[in-house]
């Protein structure tokens, strides 16, 4: 009988959960054993462990978060920890460890599979949907979804007070939750790290909207793209306009995983205990094109995604 | 400079207002004149239409329904009437027509596109994603995410009661919606029309998942299965078990659209128009694949989309 | 040391699960032991009990239904096993139970009172809001919240189709939850068990709001109406106008509580916990005019709760 | 036959328009003829107005925000404007003025008061809660519930990665929307502008909360205890705990009113109709004891509303 381990590792995502019960219930089926790791990488190096059974996974699949708790560890790409973690997966008689999480987390395991035979599964999950290899991440549609709802309540005060509003979503280094967000909201202007966007060229926007009749603006920024606080003052200086930040924050990570991103942890699952059955590790599991398929753990870390900036074009001509 | 016109027709989804928004915006940008004919079929036999601007279609991307409204005009397909339309389209000087809707509204403009050189270009909106030739329509993912969310409601009463729930969805023909909210409520039984499942096979489940521990069961049935109060009443009598039925009914066409709904709104607008831009007619713009693109009314119309059954067989797995 | 007990029975609502934090916490603080009986009074029949420490209520105060279960007992009024509930009682050496519930709930502790010197001290739940003796229950504010959004959503598509609208709310004998939620959806018609309202009068309501040039009307009904298809039908054939019925069923008894039902929740056990400190019994905690207080077992059985009527007509002057 | 004027004032709120509906619909009952005043105090000195009717006020009821538009208008007190303003308002032969609003815009009605005979009526309607002699203000519990319902996603990746977080909601001198929100997520620490809490004690309870087993711990500050940075950084100095910071911002303010806010503003309204049709004038409509009555502008303008700190203590006792 084969042993499996599971492991949630960095930033939560709304989705882990069902994933970690799409894990747990199939393995079951298969005939597996399955050993959850506590606090992500933390738990491989303390040995942190529980036994997780059909019924131990009941009850989760629409709780955000993650029951097997999640911790950001940078000592674990040392080589002396990596041997160690090598050494309680073989204690622990595993035969396959099921990473969930994202870019990180990728290169943690692709780190740890240079000092270990046993296979190693990645199941992308992450809000910043920012993993090579995968048109979707799980937890990207739940905070995308938070965000929208959140700037649809702002765009209500917007208007009332004919107001411009600059509001900074999640995303340090990337812009896909910006930019589909904005898009979805009807941003009049969205600002992602991939693009530097001159300060004149906002201003001149805000300025059309109002001579267009426009009541109100809605400006959606990545967090990675400045000091939002500075640039909602450098606006209000350029122009007569009345500029509100929010900075949305944690809540993107949190609350019930939508039916896609649900969706998305079942049937990653499902293609990572089927990897499993055909040994095949090393790998994460990905959506391309609409089909769920695998790319090597080498390749997804090895490569940045591209952003589509064609939405952003979409988005500007949608905000006429 | 062209003259297009935009219809709704049939059942309303949410995203249609933001599929409206987007043909208007990106026409104008185009230089195109927009002419919205109200009330589906109807508005075109009776010639009821507003002009529409970027202006008009602010404020309204959020908003569930449609401004232009809807109805079911099943004498639109009688001969006179086709042809009454298309002369009503020639006197509005319409160069293209974008009908927003679902297979009704298809084979309407693909009856109509035999008495008029206009340009027909359809856009998928419908909460029973049953259209062929695209993967997902504008509205079934926020229907899918209504239900959803409505079960998990549920679920709370269920598990305090510890009695089985069958909670009935729409769709009279086609089981997509409730195979998705099925899936991601984790049902432990999914009744849809394209599958005959014995009531035998449907007690076992439930007796079975009691013996596991399960405290409750929710069966999720397509309203196209039969006749769901007799099912309880049956399932009440072979079992022990006390079931309460819901009907969760028109909620599921309502309510603000999701991202998802939304963007596919959007690119399909987008789609719509290049197809415009490009002389390409009696065509609908779908989703395949990950990519938009198009297939002709001809095809939509003459195949009947497939279930995908192995989704079933995995939420099977997955209530185990 | 005293001993207290827990019961909620029943209907589920909304808000038990943070009135047992509330009761079990506080009582900790007081040094009094916790003992929660399962199932409502069956769980007081079978004697099944967990104990419950501050730990065991951590996470439960935003979650639907109740952790200790409920079930519909009518067996439990029977001299005899009243009689073994009370030696249940005393063999669990439990001085004060709490019982968390409605009507029907309290009718049974006033029952049990007779057999036993065990303080019984109710704390009001129920989505009715039919308790006499306060303004309101927990969880009625959240199931009104939750029809209220189902409607709103609902008018999304009586507004796209410029149809009339049945919506049947819970509420078998009582109109209080139907007439607030009718309020505040701006229904056109409530229909309450308490008035009786005729065809004619409906008729005429729609008749004239289609004439004011209103695009659609919805009428709530309290399912203690009478047969709500059979009204659709009549309206239908009364009238040209297309109507439909939705049903909205257990999803009002379930979700997250609102905060004005945990507050709710929070104080009603606050107050119980003084009671019991000083040795008030066989009362249940209400809200009267804006204060916590309590009224006596006997008081509440014995009356029945008003429909204040000029709500009834305040919403009909404001769908004017 | 009267005419009355419609404002609505300082910071927007969640119901102000149902608040607007029904002012309309009720005084259109009573034969008046209704003048909306745009965006605040400043539609009244550049009598920018637009007449209201009961069909031009369908469809808002579930609306964040105030169609009339709203600013704050430092410069309405000063003299020669309020004699501007009383002039408009003769000018428009106003009778009466509903202003719907703030503590603010009750100051500004008081000073306008000396300078015209026209009834001015106050609705109150504001996040804040903060106005003497209502126990509630309009919005109030949209705001609560929206801040509550942020927080519980919050909650998840607290759990998730066993952190403190400090989440800041509004409140720049009042508590009474953080103490509110506090007591319903269940928060371990509650700050108030009211009420000082040492940092010590700060530690000292989330120390002991980690001791007792607590996997994590939400700090609920109003804006007006001071920079919320500077104090999540000061905790993780003091302590070995992550603390994280997020500011719920504009969010608060919109959304679609929660029932209770909607029933508030439709009550409201009807008071305010009928001290109308009384003549009695300079009084704002407020919530006593359960019960909708009136205090003089006087009287609200001259105390300050009282925080009930026996709810923090409470709040202190439930989170042990």
């Amino acid at each position: 009988m084969k042993r499996v381990g599971i492991v949630t590792s960095g930033g939560d995502a709304p989705g882990m959960n069902a994933a970690i019960r799409g894990l747990v219930r199939l393995s079951a089926l298969e005939g597996f054993e399955v050993l959850g790791f506590e606090r992500g990488w933390e738990g491989l190096l303390t040995n942190e462990t529980s036994h997780l059974g059909p019924r131990s996974v009941g009850g989760i699949l629409n709780v955000g978060g993650t029951i097997l708790h999640t911790t950001r560890s940078p000592r674990f790409k040392q080589q002396n920890n990596l041997k160690h973690a090598a050494r309680i997966l073989a204690q622990n008689r595993i035969d396959c460890l099921f990473v969930i999480g994202g870019n990180g987390s990728f290169e943690g395991a692709l780190e740890l599979s240079r000092h270990t035979d046993v296979q190693l599964i990645g199941l992308p999950a992450s809000i910043d949907n920012d993993v090579y290899g995968t048109d979707e991440t799980i937890g990207f549609d739940t905070a995308v979804n938070t965000a929208v709802t959140e700037i649809d309540k702002i765009r209500d005060t917007a208007l009332s007070h004919e107001r411009a509003f600059i509001v900074e979503v999640m995303g340090r280094t990337r812009g896909f939750l910006a930019l589909t967000v904005g898009l979805n909201v009807g941003a009049e202007v969205i600002l992602v790290p991939e693009v530097k966007t001159p300060m004149k060229q906002i201003v001149r926007v805000l300025t059309e909207n109002a001579e267009k009749g426009k009541k109100s603006s809605i400006i959606v920024a990545a967090e990675g793209v400045g000091d939002t606080r500075k640039l909602a003052a450098e606006i209000e200086k350029s122009e007569k306009i009345e500029v509100r930040l929010t900075v949305l924050g944690y809540v993107q990570r949190g609350g019930s995983p939508t039916a896609r991103s649900r969706t998305l942890a079942f049937t990653f699952a499902e293609k990572a205990v089927d990897l499993l059955s055909q040994n095949s590790g090393n790998r994460i599991v990905v959506l391309k094109d609409g089909e769920v398929t695998s790319v090597s753990l080498e390749e997804t870390c090895s490569h940045r995604k591209r952003l589509d900036l064609s939405l952003l074009k979409l988005a500007e001509r949608l905000s006429t």
